[in-house]
C-alpha cells in the first residue's frame, strides 16, 4: 500500500482539480482524533462523477473551496480498524454514499439515509459534502469508511467476476439504488406505465429499475436529445421537453392517454421550464408537471435533489428552497409524495444479484465511461455540458479505460 | 314512506336553508334519465355538518346557489332497484361520502375516493357537490345512494343496539375514517408521537383514531380554546397556536424534543399564520410547519382539503391552489407525503367494530351534537363561529335531540 | 349468434367427452332460476385445460360425472344482463377462473378468491367445479359469466392487436396470475434467488413471474426432463428431483449455498417423493423439501392445490387434508406460508399491461398449443402423461391450431 | 461492582437451582476467547421466567445439565467494551432475547430473531440455551450482552421514572414483543376479532397487545380457569377448552359466528387435545384449531414455540418436529401462517413508547410476580404447574418484592 493520495477537490464555483491529500487514516480528522475502529480504508476501484456533484460545482449549494469530492465509491479493503469483524483485508466491496452508523433508530428502522449519528448537524450523512458531516469525498485514490461492518457491501465471488462486471457495479454505490428508490417509492411494479423526469444518469438509471420493476412502459422527458437517444437505446419511449409545453399530450401521443400509473423525478430543484418556457429555471416545474400527469391514486418518487438552502436560487423564495406547488392538483388526485436520499443499503444487495446475475445492463444503459482521475476534471466539464455519459474515475488504474 | 322531503339548501355565500326537495328517484336526474337500478332510496337517520360543507357556504369553493348539501349520512333503506341484490329494505347503513361503482380499477384497487365513473368530469364522486358529480346532498329527509350493494355499509345487530350508539356510527360516514386516514397514512402506529394540525371535528375525530393505532402521545394544535379542551377531554396535549410562533418548541415543552413520528394535517387550504401572524391566511402553514416539526423519515398524512381553484384565495396563486411549500425542508429529511379524500371504504367496517364493541368513543371525543333539520342554518353558523361541537341532523326526528 | 353449444365433460375418472350442451342464459340453472341479470354470455376464444382439472378427471376430488369442465376463459361478449353497465357486446375479455360478486367484504378487500356470496356452501368459487358454486365450465363454445362488469378484464386496443397476443393473453385467466401470486406471495423481488417446485404450466407461469418480479436465479425442480427442458427454454436453472434426494445440495451445486431466498409450491397434494422415493405419492413432500431449502425470515408461496378431502389420499390422513408436516423446522427458520387460490383480479390487469407492452412471453414459455375442441380428450390425455405444454382450446375456430 | 454473581441453572429435568457463577467478562467463554469489545456487562434489575425455559426444564429439549438459564433482562450498564459508542455506563436498558450482531444481511433486513452471525450453528441465537448459541443465561445478577450499541435499547428519562415502571418495562425483553408480533403478523388491526390460543403469559401479553392494535373482539382460549379469569380482568372474552370440542361453536356463541379475522397460537408444539380430548398431548391441536376458527383470507400467527427435535415427544413423529396438520383445510381457506421467534428489535422501542406513556398496563395483565433470586426454582415450580402469574426475578433486590 502506497501512502500517497490523489484526488478531486473543489476549489470554487465552476472549479475541480485533482490534488495530492493527505493518506486516510483510521480517524475522523485531526481536530476531534474521534477514533474510527470501526472504519475500513479503501483503495479505490471506481468512483463516479454524480448530478449532486454538480450542484456543488456549479456554486448551487454552501460547499466551500477545498473540500475533497466524491461519494460513489467501489473498492479493495485495504485495512480494517480493530472492531470491524466480517470484512477483511481483500474484500471487494461496494459503497453507500450515506454513511450510516447502523446503531441508531433510524438505521435500525432501514433509514440509513437519515442516521442520527455520523453526522453531527442533522440526520443524514454523505462522503464529500460540507453539511453532511464533513466526511473526506470519495473521488480520491484512498478514502475512509467508517463503521465498515454495517456500511459495506462485499461483492461476492472471485475477484476476476467482479472485475468483469465492475461498471455495472460500480453504479450500486449511488444512482441505481437511487433510481430504483424513486421508481419503487413511486409504485412503479408489474404493468406500470411510468413517467421519468431527466435523462441524467439517476433517470436512466430510474428507467432500468422501473423494467427491473417490471414496468410495462417507460417514458423518459428530457431537452438534451443525445440523452434521449440514450434512454430509447435500452426500450424507453422519450418526450423531448423543449418541443412542447403539454407534456400530458406527449405522453398521450404514446399511451392513448395523458396520464401514467406512476411518476419520478430525476431533476430536483435546478429544473426548466417546459417548451416556450425552457430557457429559465423553473423550480416547479418537473413536480408541478409530475402531478398533472399522474393519475388518481398514484404515486410520485422524488429522488431528485430539492434543497433547503440555493444560494443561486433564482428569487428569493427559491434560495429557501421554497417552492410555488399546485398542492390542490395532488390532492385532488390523492397522489402520494415519497422525497429524500435513497437509504442505499435497502436495495444494494438485491441489485447487485441482479447484476451479477445478468438480469439488468445498468453500466450500457447509463453509458457509463470510464476515465483517469487526472481527468476528472474534463469529466466534470463534459458532464456539466450535458454529455450522456456517467463519468467512471478510475483513480488506480485498475478498471482500464478501454474497457 | 312519505313522499315529501326537506333538506338543507345553498343559496349563495354565507346562507343555508331549509328548502322543500323533490322526493328521490332511482335514477340521477331529469336531463339523462340515467338508470339508478342499482340505488337504494334512503330515509336519513342523521346527516352531519362537515368542515367541506363550510367551505362551500364560505364561498371558498365554486358550488352555485340551490344547490342541495351534506354527504355524511346514515340511514334506512326504504327502497331497493331491481340490481340490488344483498342489501335489503329496512337495513340499517351507513353510507360512505365517495361515491362509488365498484367496477372501475379504481374501486376494484381500493381507491374508491378516485371512482372513474360516478362522476364523468374527473375522479372522484360525492354527495352535495357540484363538482364531485352533481348528486343530491343527503342533508335531507331522503336520498338516493347509487351501486347500493358496494357503497353500503350494513349496520348489524338489532336496531336498539345499533340505535344507541347512532351518534358515534354516524361519524363512519366521513370524519372517523377521514381521521383515521389522515393517520394511518402518516404511519401513526404503536407507540407514535403525533401531532394532529387542527382541532374541528376531523382534528379530534383524527387524534382518536391515532389513539385506536397505538400513539403514546397526541399533540393537537389549533387557535380556538374550546376546541382545544375537546382535545384535552380525551388525552390529547394542546398547543395554542395563537399563543407562540415556533411549533417546534412547544412541542418540545411536552416531548423534550421538537420534533413528532407523524403529523397531520386536518385543516387544509384555510390555514392561518402563527402566533404573531395568525390574523391573516396563510394557505401554506399547516405544510410548512408539519415538515417542520416531523422527524425525518417520517410521514405526512393530509386529509385537511387542498383546492384546485379557490376564487376566494389570498393572493393569485392561492386562487390557483398553489402555494409556496419549503420542498427543500421536506426532502431534506426524506418525508413523505400522503394527501386526498379518504377511501372510506377501506376503513368503515373496521371502525364499525371498533364502535359495537366499546373500543372507542368517537361521539363524545369530538362532542356530537343532534339538532333538527330546521336546526341546520344556525348549526352552520354555530360551527362557522368554531363551536367546539359536531352537528348531527336528525331530519326524521329519529335520534332525539336529548341524546 | 348460434343457439347451440358443445364442450367438455366429466364423464368419470379418466374419462372426458366432448357433448352437445345446453346454449347459456343469464340464469344459474334451471332449479332455481336464479336471475343473472348481472351476466354476461361469452363466445369464447380460448380456453385452456388445467392441472385442477386434471385432479378432477384423475378422480381425486368429489367432481360426479356429468360436470361441465374448465375454468380459464378468454372470449368475445355477446349478450349482457340489463344490470351490465361498463362491459359492451363485442368486447374480448379475460375472465379470472374465481367467481366474484363485487359486493362482499372479502370481494372489497382484494380477496375475490373467497368470494362470500357466489358459492352458497363456502367461501371461494369457480367456474366447472361441483363443490365451487355449480357454475357450468367453460371449456365449451359459450359460457356464462356472472356479475360481469365486476368479474371481466377487458382487453383494450383493437382486435387484431388483441388476437395477436390471444395466446398470452389467454394465460391471465388461471395461471400467469397464479404463478405471479405464488411468487409474489413468497417475497420474490429484485435480485431474489428462488426455486419453483413443479415445471408443470403453473410452475412454469410461476418462473417466468419471477423474472418479472426482478429474480436473479429462477431454479426449477421436476421429475419430468421435456418440462425441465421446457423450463430451461427461458433462462431457468433445473433440477431432476429423479437424480438425486437432497434438494439442498442440487440447489448448492448452483448457487453455492442450499438456500433460496424464496420458494414456490406448484405441484400441490399429488407431489411424490424425491430421488428413490419419486415412485410413491408423498403428499407433504414438496412442502417439507421447501422448508428444507428456504432461508431463514423467507418466504413459501403456495398456489399449489391441497384439499380438504381426496378419495385417492395414500392413507387416512391424506384422504382428510392432514399432511405430515415437519412444522418445527419452517418454524425455527422463522418461514411463513401462503397459501391458496389465487385471486386472480389483483394480477390480471397489471400482467396485460405486460403481455401487451412485450414485457414478457408467457405462452412461449408454457408451450401453449392450440387444439380445436374436438381434441380436447387427447389434450387431457397427453397432458395427464407429462407433456410440457399448455393445451388452449379453440371452441370456435378463431384462433387456430396453427398458431 | 462486586465481583460474584449468582444465577439460575439448570441441572436436569425438573431441576434448576441458584448457583455461583462466574462474573461476566467480555468475552465469549474460555476456549475460543473471542473478544467481545463490543459487549457490554448488566447488573440485572429484572429477568423473568418465560415458557421456553419451561420446555427446557421438562426436558423437552436437548438442555444439558449445567446451563445457566434465563433470556429475558433488563438491567444497568455496570461496564462496556471499548467499541461500545453509544450505550453508556449508567445507563438502564432492555435487552431483546435474541441475540444479533447487527451486521449480516438479516439484520440489516430486521429479522434479528434469525442472526447469521451470532450462532455459528444456525440462524438465531438466544442468552441461556444450548443450541442458540451458548451465550450465559440471564436469571443471574450479571450478565455479558454483546453488540450492545445494537441490541440494546436504552430506557430513557430518569430513573426513577423507569423505576416506577420496571415491572411493564421487564416485559419489552421477549413476551411482549412476542405476543406483538404474533398479533401483527396474524394481521389484527383496528376493528378485528381474534382467537389467542393459550392463556399463559404469552397468551395474555398477545391479547393486550391485541387491543393496542385495536381488536374489537378478543377471545382466549385455555384449560386453566385461573389463567382464564386472569384474561377477564382485563376485557377479554374466554373460552375454556376443557369444556367443550367444538371452538368454533365456542366463539359462535360470542361471536354470533364462529370464525374471526385472525388467531394466534401462543401454545406450541406442547398442546393438548380440546374437550375429551383434553388430557393427552396432541402437538397439531392448536394449528388445525386456528385453521378452523380462522376466517377464509385471514391470518394465523404462530409466536408458540415449534421445535426440530422434542425428545419428550409423543410419537416418532412428534419426535422429529412433524405434526399432523389438516393444511387442506387452511389452502381452501386462503390463510397465511408466520411462525417463528419474534424479531424484538423491531418492536420494543414502540411498545416501550406505549408503557411510559401510560396506554398499555402489561405487567398487569400478565400478572407480573416479583421473587427474589432464591426464589426462583419455587417460581418455576408453580408457573409450572399453571400459575396466572409472570414471574420477575430480582437478583439484586432492586425491584423490591412488594412492588
Amino acid at each position: 500500500m502506497a501512502d500517497t493520495n490523489r484526488g478531486v477537490v473543489y476549489e470554487g464555483p465552476g472549479r475541480v482539480e485533482v490534488e495530492d491529500l493527505e493518506f486516510p487514516k483510521l480517524e475522523l480528522d485531526e481536530q476531534n482524533h474521534r477514533k474510527l475502529e470501526h472504519g475500513a480504508i479503501l483503495k479505490t476501484i471506481a468512483t463516479n462523477i454524480c448530478g449532486s456533484d454538480q450542484h456543488m460545482v456549479r456554486g448551487r449549494t454552501t460547499a466551500p473551496a477545498g473540500l475533497s469530492l466524491g461519494h460513489e465509491i467501489t473498492g479493495e479493503v485495504v485495512e480494517t480498524g480493530r472492531d470491524v469483524e466480517f470484512i477483511k483485508k481483500g474484500d471487494l466491496v461496494s459503497v453507500p454514499f450515506n454513511i450510516a452508523c447502523g446503531r441508531c433508530r433510524n438505521c435500525k428502522e432501514r433509514n440509513t439515509g437519515v442516521c442520527e449519528n455520523v453526522n453531527p448537524a442533522r440526520a443524514g450523512a454523505a462522503y464529500g459534502y460540507v453539511d453532511m458531516g464533513g466526511w473526506h469525498g470519495g473521488q480520491a485514490q484512498y478514502v475512509t469508511v467508517p463503521y465498515a461492518d454495517w456500511n459495506l457491501l462485499k461483492l461476492p465471488g472471485d475477484r476476476d467476476r467482479t472485475m468483469a462486471k465492475i461498471k455495472d457495479l460500480a453504479m450500486l454505490s449511488d444512482i441505481f439504488p437511487t433510481g430504483y428508490h424513486g421508481a419503487y417509492t413511486a409504485g412503479v411494479t408489474t404493468g406500470s406505465t411510468v413517467y421519468v423526469a431527466g435523462a441524467g444518469p439517476v433517470g436512466l438509471a430510474c428507467a432500468t429499475a422501473c423494467f427491473l420493476l417490471g414496468a410495462a412502459v417507460v417514458i423518459v422527458g428530457d431537452m438534451n436529445a443525445e440523452r434521449l437517444a440514450q434512454a430509447r437505446s435500452f426500450g424507453c419511449e422519450t418526450v423531448d421537453l423543449s418541443q412542447h409545453d403539454d407534456l400530458g399530450e406527449q405522453i398521450a401521443q404514446i399511451l392513448g392517454t395523458p396520464e401514467v400509473d406512476a411518476a419520478v423525478d430525476c431533476v430536483g430543484f435546478e429544473a426548466r421550464g417546459h417548451g416556450r418556457e425552457a430557457g429559465g429555471e423553473r423550480p416547479a416545474t418537473v413536480l408541478n408537471s409530475l402531478m398533472d400527469v399522474t393519475r388518481a391514486a398514484g404515486g410520485l418518487g422524488i429522488p431528485g435533489l430539492y434543497v433547503t438552502g440555493d444560494p443561486g436560487g433564482v428569487d428569493e423564495n427559491a434560495k429557501i428552497g421554497q417552492l410555488g406547488i399546485r398542492f390542490g392538483l395532488g390532492w385532488a388526485k390523492s397522489l402520494t409524495f415519497a422525497t429524500g436520499q435513497c437509504p442505499v443499503m435497502r436495495y444494494n444487495r438485491q441489485l447487485m444479484m441482479a447484476i451479477l446475475n445478468d438480469r439488468v445492463e445498468i453500466a450500457k444503459n447509463v453509458n457509463a465511461t470510464v476515465i483517469p482521475l487526472e481527468e476528472a476534471p474534463a469529466g466534470y466539464q463534459e458532464f456539466d455540458k450535458g454529455a450522456a455519459r456517467k463519468y467512471v474515475i478510475d483513480p488506480n488504474n485498475l478498471v482500464g479505460a478501454g474497457v
